[in-house]
């Protein structure tokens, strides 16, 4: 993520991909204030046996796009909600990329970034089944929560 | 893709992935005319040896968001370029998933298309050494181009 | 309704029908968490008496349209108020439908979801005389209500 | 219609509505022209045999809410695509009604007409058998068209 | 105004006409709800004496444009600040009249209903010197207001 | 007007002025360009016998909201359909004007243009029962063409 | 900056121009409340030995272009946050200047408060290599201060 | 810029330079095919004799935030109009910078670009009275010319 500050709206992300058991490594790189950084975390994320990389980031949010720019592995932007825009403004700086370099985009803010952390899942599990069941009970459960609720309304 | 209408845009899919050598299947399924459809090719998406799968749309966009919730395989959603809204309103029914079921978004018509090809093919290259391969030959390719046009500026 | 959380909004629909003498059954039916519910109930709810569908959902709200898929009953759509956009993504994935498949919609939040219950007993007047009379007497009722309050402005 | 230079758009509900075999009337009533008309003519529909009413307009589209404000009958809303904010003006001064007097509002443009038309018949149907097989049946065609166009792709 | 909620914003207007010495007469007078009131107000109010109409209203704000439609009277609309779209709703739903029926726009909320007072009696002013002098001599107050606040900043 | 290529739409506020008889001065005067004209213009406008100001501008429309910090007379803005945001950012750079110095702001392009003229003349009226009489006349008219419209729908 | 308000924002601008030892000189100037004193500073302050401008406004924020529009100093502007509207109406304002009278705009409210600052020390920087030396250190510090931040993440 | 299909927009920059005698490089460097060649470029810009960079992109605009972050030269971004949403996207993804990195952003497409050349120049005239002079003649022909269209409306 592009701040510590992110960290409240991408821990979700953490949390969906631990839940899942698959492991994280996560830390604050900054598109604009450690630029060389970030261009070393990417280009060397392959090599580092990393598989899919999830980058979160509100307002003009570059570090989707600039880590995707350095690496051929599957790229995904979390637009963190932003202070004037809600969002809007990190949303567009992160999806609207020219051909050539996709950047994988989910929705705005906490949702967004639980589902970066299950489509980072769901692309590694293209080629780890149990992965895949996994994934699948989670969504079964959720079916579960879903019925249930219907039954509580008040 | 939802109607053939958008074959004018989702054709830069295709075109990316032949290009680098994958195998695609394409086809015309409409979440709002042919649901059913819908459903069980998601259903047996998994099964059927399909990686990733490319649902392109626009308007009130439901495809992608409805095969993600039939299939935990990788979703990428194209926004197809709208009349009256330009594609806002595609991108916002994509993007804006709930927790639980991503869609990888990508921009807005002809280029996002391209990179939904491009994802996909990041997707598959996770564990296709060769395919990564053929992908970062691709970017140096694209490199070379944008610094032969900067001598060729009038 | 797509999550129990849209249950403080929709509940605005129950009481107006609820106001009005029209009999309503609520349910908790996700249209990304139980797909094959949603269908299911769609599909059926003609021949199980039901008259008009109100489907409420919020982001990249696919219920409603869905929803409309699988029946020709009338279906009518409530954009709940989303956290980063405002319902400006609810109101756009819900009534930016293709043509072939209508969504009734209305406004968003919860003057939005009384008029899905208003909206649904005109639907259901238009061959009831006895309610398009209640209907009649709650706008006179209304009526009256404003043109006190301006009396009382201080 | 406010105007007949909304009849290019607003033909299409007049076309869906007489492919299914529903009388229709149609006129030229302007909110801001001719408000007495349209008051008139709101207030007296139901007596006169009107069952649902579809009115279309752009920009600052007032005729939809305030036809409703007039009746009690199912109002529908076509958003006409204006020229300078492409329709977006259209839509929320139709959506947008407070609580109390619903409009049934569809898409944007040509398709919301088309929707408008059969969103009208599928609320006659409710208590019409016979057309709510009609409207099953032309569901079942644009099934049967939109699983052809798949084998045409090129 | 259209609702007595809508008083919290409007008051602003009548403050500042008093403070001028313009004589406000306020009432609640809503499109929706007491239409037939509406037209009967706008039609008679040349010949009831009134100089200048100011309406404000929110979300689908009809109340402006609809008593421009009854009047040629000046007719100032306020966008009140609605509650999902922060009055962007409001605003282009009294702004974008078509050709022939002009509100006169100001901003939306509180400093909107402040600046309709002052419109209003701006346009008295052109034929009443006397209160054209008041205008100018709030202005001028205003302008010291805001030097005097240069000096205190910290 | 701020440039002379707003003229294709200015020219529409003049045509309606002089249709009902009412005496314009027009002229190119750029915030931008020629600021020190333009506050001469407006300071000395009530000396000079001027009733109601005018003012068109695209983009960073300052010119309305500028000569309305410079006199006291009612000044209409209209916003210019500008190239790239189609009017929105003129629309907002002239409507949200802070409390104190109101601009009577009305439709993006000629609608807007022609309103303006409308509105300015209806200003004047207040105080001239015969131009009263003639906007009066010119409603009628227009209600008569649009009655008229509603017979020739093909 | 146009209104003491707007202090809250703009003292971050004065904050980061402390901080790297360049002078400032603060003030309330408003485009619509001292119009004239708005152009006697910008047209003086070239040869009153200012380097570059900071102009802060919000709403229909005229303020920096009208600044720009009487001096050839370079002109920076800040989009304060609105109320109703978020800052987009400050920002739309301010940032579509037509061709010929440039404005520097930055990020709505703190973040371009901070950065005005900070540009207006680049601008000052160009010729001076002392203060070049300061903003690199800035920029150094900063990325010390992220990369520190990744190791605090809970 | 980044792409040569900018240069339609950028050349207006040169344009104004060029006018101005200021000593132009111009380069495609692309944020997202070359980002290390953007990288070098901008980190040894000040070294090379570069006073002031104008970078401009579309869409997902990153070359000019990213040129920011590796030089504490100034920088200004120009938004090239975008195919999808008119350079919305471009305008957001620039100017919304956080604090610690500022881009000096001027208007989507032409006019802002030839802005971008005028600021480039005025920043390089705040210690280069020569060029201010010419900043300053440039100014006046632009009245006069305002001036003179004036006299030629039909």
């Amino acid at each position: 993520m592009g701040s510590s500050s992110d960290w409240e709206t991408m821990k979700h992300a953490c949390v969906a991909l631990e839940e899942l058991g698959v492991e994280v490594e996560k830390s604050v790189i900054s598109a604009h204030r450690t630029p060389d950084l970030m261009f070393a975390f990417a280009q060397d994320a392959r090599e580092n046996g990393i598989g899919v990389i999830i980058a979160g980031a509100g307002g003009a949010a570059h570090l989707p796009g600039m880590v995707a720019a350095k690496t051929t592995l599957p790229v995904i932007g979390v637009p963190v909600q932003s202070r004037a825009l809600n969002g809007l403004d990190s949303l567009l700086s992160i999806v609207q990329m020219p051909a050539g370099v996709p950047v994988a985009t989910v929705a705005i803010g906490k949702a967004g970034a639980t589902n970066a952390g299950l489509l980072a899942a769901e692309i590694l599990a293209v080629t780890d089944a149990s992965l895949a069941q996994r994934l699948h009970d989670r969504r079964q459960n959720a079916a579960k929560v879903a019925e249930e609720s219907s039954s509580q309304l008040v």
